[in-house]
């Protein structure tokens, strides 16, 4: 047999815990199990009819072909219309290129500015593929701990971590898995100590609009011009529009680092469907219909919170902080797990026991950085949330 | 203003050669020119209509939502089949992954397999994206020189350019931009020198179905299992589909292989678009409806085969073989260039100079490696390749 040995960076990489949460769950649903699956990262609502249309209007127009690697004129022209006239910014469309969803934007900024050996500060806990796209780039993943602000990252524990070999930090707010938001004050002081430092910044803004009153929607896109110039926005349509399996996603930055970033798709994956583009172009172009199906989400979202979070924190064992954006409670677990017993040392063991006994899928907070806690997607409805919570409860108090 | 550095690998690339023809076509037409553009790499016919309709079918079934990084099941379980009706062979579902375009199928097989400072072996003329994946990954692209045997590959070049570093090699056949097939029986000698030597081997298959008789089709699928451990067939939908814009790719290769793959593509686009993964399994579902498409699609490329090569043959300075599968002529046209004049002394010249005076547009061979040679795609219309004939001998006649 020849033999076959993966490349060193690869090898280096895990394969996204999230995925294979989501895959496990599957499983156990095709064996017959009514399974309670929160480990999703997606919108439990189906896109929008009139986007979903759009899509089939351009296929019925033979819209088939290549587009340019950026994507088509029209959505980078709503896209730049978009956050002028929602945030009063003035960018150009040479700034924007669709992606293939919000991971290729942060893989291609990610590969595009970090040579091998160079450090990428990653804070706790982190959406999970930030660490493998380091270790894919040949990186080194630097990590920063923010227990003890609550999960909301800080200019001071930024500066503290910062060593000559520090290229690039990505942040992520509202953060998945944690919920926390980072207010707009700090954010723009971490963008202060980066910009003395000559660090690049990946802002990944997929949650951008799911934020919860009173905490504040905050894009980068606002900051000063010469505080952007080291900035690359991470953008999605998946959660906004709950166009998860579309696969579309964007970038904003500078012209440089934006071609350097068109080079490296033109020769990966060249651009997103092209009938996506035009739906998600479309999903621009009609924003007050957008508008109301998020501002529909949201509510519903908000709802399940207000009635989810509680009932989680009610649970022995469990302690649960609301949410401040996204949608996701990330409890500390630390309580119910037994210790010395040789069983639920950590929250894996927790996870697998609630897959397993509850049939409830969560995902252990280990692969976000955070051993101890779990996340549990309320991107499902009322009763199955309810449902859950029963269960969960259940089975911890046997 | 902050510094901005391209990381190494990725400023070694170069942007697609023929994503930037394209380009160069769309700006001259939006200027208002009658622009003849024979650069694309893809079919000028539309997506057949009943795979149109599956895609909506799924939209409209809300299956919008993320699915498996291999793809669904029904489109792994389809290809399998396909493969096994077509060719006999017994690949496992574990095998197949869907990729977004068959770009990232040769993308993700090269990043898994080679370390930077290995070297993979590249047949000249190549595909544009070869040597730029392999820069890519910090690897080194070793070219085979294939003129003297009128661009079809031998075994007898492979083994002479082997060294102790070499890991991968790179073939295509039906081959973009020559059109040349390489003999089953030369496949196969190909296959065995390269298993002597432990280097893994990519089979880009992307025109598989798209050989003019009395020329074979010829899948690397169909080689002994002993043979095949060390390949990975990377496929398309995008040709024989007419599905370019859709990025509908995939791989077979090896399980370890594949996990490699999968583990990449979960933190780089997650999975190609989902209704267009469903679209792709209907394709092959009905292949009775697919198969009377794709004959018809290939009955016109060779009409124009027919009288579009001759008419190149006799443009003064024009050498023009007929291409034996894909849809391109190319033409080595160094007969037309004038040396010492300060003008048209390499194809790229004459490539512009058909693009501004004749507003033809074609790509530059030196792109593909074939310096001297011009890629004329025969995608278009009897009309429109008449007319660019006529054009094209009218400028160079002055």
């Amino acid at each position: 047999m020849i033999d076959f040995t993966v490349s060193k960076n690869v090898a280096a990489m895990q394969p996204s815990s999230t995925i294979k949460a989501m895959q496990a769950a599957q499983a156990l649903r095709a064996s017959g199990a009514d399974v309670i699956d929160l480990s999703v990262g997606e919108p439990d609502f189906d896109t929008p009819e009139f986007i979903k249309e759009a899509a089939w209007d351009a296929l019925k127009h033979g819209k088939t072909k290549y587009t340019a690697t950026a994507g088509i004129k029209a959505l980078q022209d709503n896209l730049v219309k978009f956050y002028a006239d929602q945030f009063g910014t003035e960018y150009k469309p040479s700034q924007v290129m669709a992606t293939s969803g919000g991971k290729q934007a942060i893989f291609n900024a990610v590969v595009t500015a970090v040579n091998p050996g160079e450090e990428i500060l990653i804070p706790k806990p982190y959406w999970v593929s930030f660490p493998e796209i380091a270790h894919f780039a040949g990186a080194k993943p630097v990590y920063i701990d923010t227990e003890e602000t609550n999960f909301v990252l800080t200019a001071e524990q930024v500066k503290a971590a910062i060593t000559p070999n520090s290229k690039l930090i990505i942040l992520n707010s509202p953060s998945n898995p944690s919920g926390r938001v980072i207010p707009a004050g700090e954010f723009r002081k971490i963008v202060e100590v980066c910009h003395e430092h000559n660090i690049l910044i990946i802002s990944d803004e997929c949650y951008l609009l799911f934020v919860y009153p009173p905490n504040e929607v905050f894009t980068a896109a606002t900051l000063p011009a010469e505080l952007r110039e080291n900035i690359c926005i991470a953008g999605s349509f998946s959660k906004t529009y709950a166009m998860t399996g579309w696969r579309m996603g964007y970038t904003i930055a500078r012209e440089e680092w934006t071609k350097a970033m068109l080079k490296v798709q033109s020769h990966s994956t060249s651009h997103p469907a092209s009938f996506a583009q035009y739906a998600c172009a479309a999903a621009l172009e009609r924003w007050s219909e957008s508008s109301a199906a998020i501002q529909d989400m949201l509510a519903e979202y908000e709802k399940r919170r207000a009635w989810f979070v509680p009932a989680l924190q009610n649970i022995p064992g469990f302690k649960c902080d609301m949410p401040e954006g996204a949608f996701y409670a990330f409890p500390d677990v630390r309580g119910a797990l037994k210790e010395g017993q040789g069983e639920m040392k950590v929250s894996d063991d927790l996870a697998k026991l609630l897959l397993e006994k509850a049939h409830v899928v969560t995902t252990d907070g280990a692969g976000f950085g955070a051993e101890g806690f779990v996340r549990i997607s309320y991107a499902a409805s009322m009763d199955r949330l309810q449902e859950a919570v029963e269960r969960i409860r259940k089975v911890l108090e046997v």
